[in-house]
């Protein structure tokens, strides 16, 4: 957890990228989605698409945390899973951005 | 529960009988599947998608129970539902579709 100080533009920044990066990694699921129904014909193909999206939103349920004190270390991991790049957060001050890069060497 | 008696050749009948009304039920839930993911856009979308889904599941296992005791009573249910047909139980003994017959009158 880390105390920042968070600006209203900064929020806006923050709020943005969160949301861009949560839409982006949905349209993956989403698309698998449409790729498990193609072939859905039993029962069993119902429930294996239950079990994905249970698991989908297990998974993004706990990767999505906007509290400001994890925020950074939400950044540093979509950055490294590709979900965001540095530019997104672009607006944010630079004491949070040193902490994401710091985040992304470890 | 009711302790009948079930020859094999009932028993045949009765899990062909089962299967096709699972199978009825679950054909409608993948219809409409296909109908919700056609509009499925926004993440809230697909957790809509994963709530019918863990509901569907929860309502069939609790009403699809293969356990002879009680097979009676779930072929009354499907019967009254449109699952099934009296026609599906042909082959099955007349102790047994009277039973069932009865349960319809309820």
């Amino acid at each position: 957890m880390i105390d920042f100080k968070w600006l209203q533009t900064e929020k806006k920044v923050a709020r943005e990228a969160f949301d861009k990066a949560y839409q982006k990694e949905c349209d993956v699921i989403i698309a698998k989605l449409k790729k498990m129904i193609k072939t859905t014909k039993e029962p069993d193909d119902i429930w294996r698409i239950c079990d994905y999206l249970t698991e989908q939103r297990d998974r993004t349920d706990e990767k999505y945390d906007y509290r400001y004190s994890v925020l950074i270390f939400v950044f540093a991991r979509l950055i490294k899973e590709g979900w965001l790049t540095e530019a997104d957060l672009e607006g944010i001050g630079k004491d949070k951005i040193e902490k994401v890069q710091f985040l992304l060497t470890m």
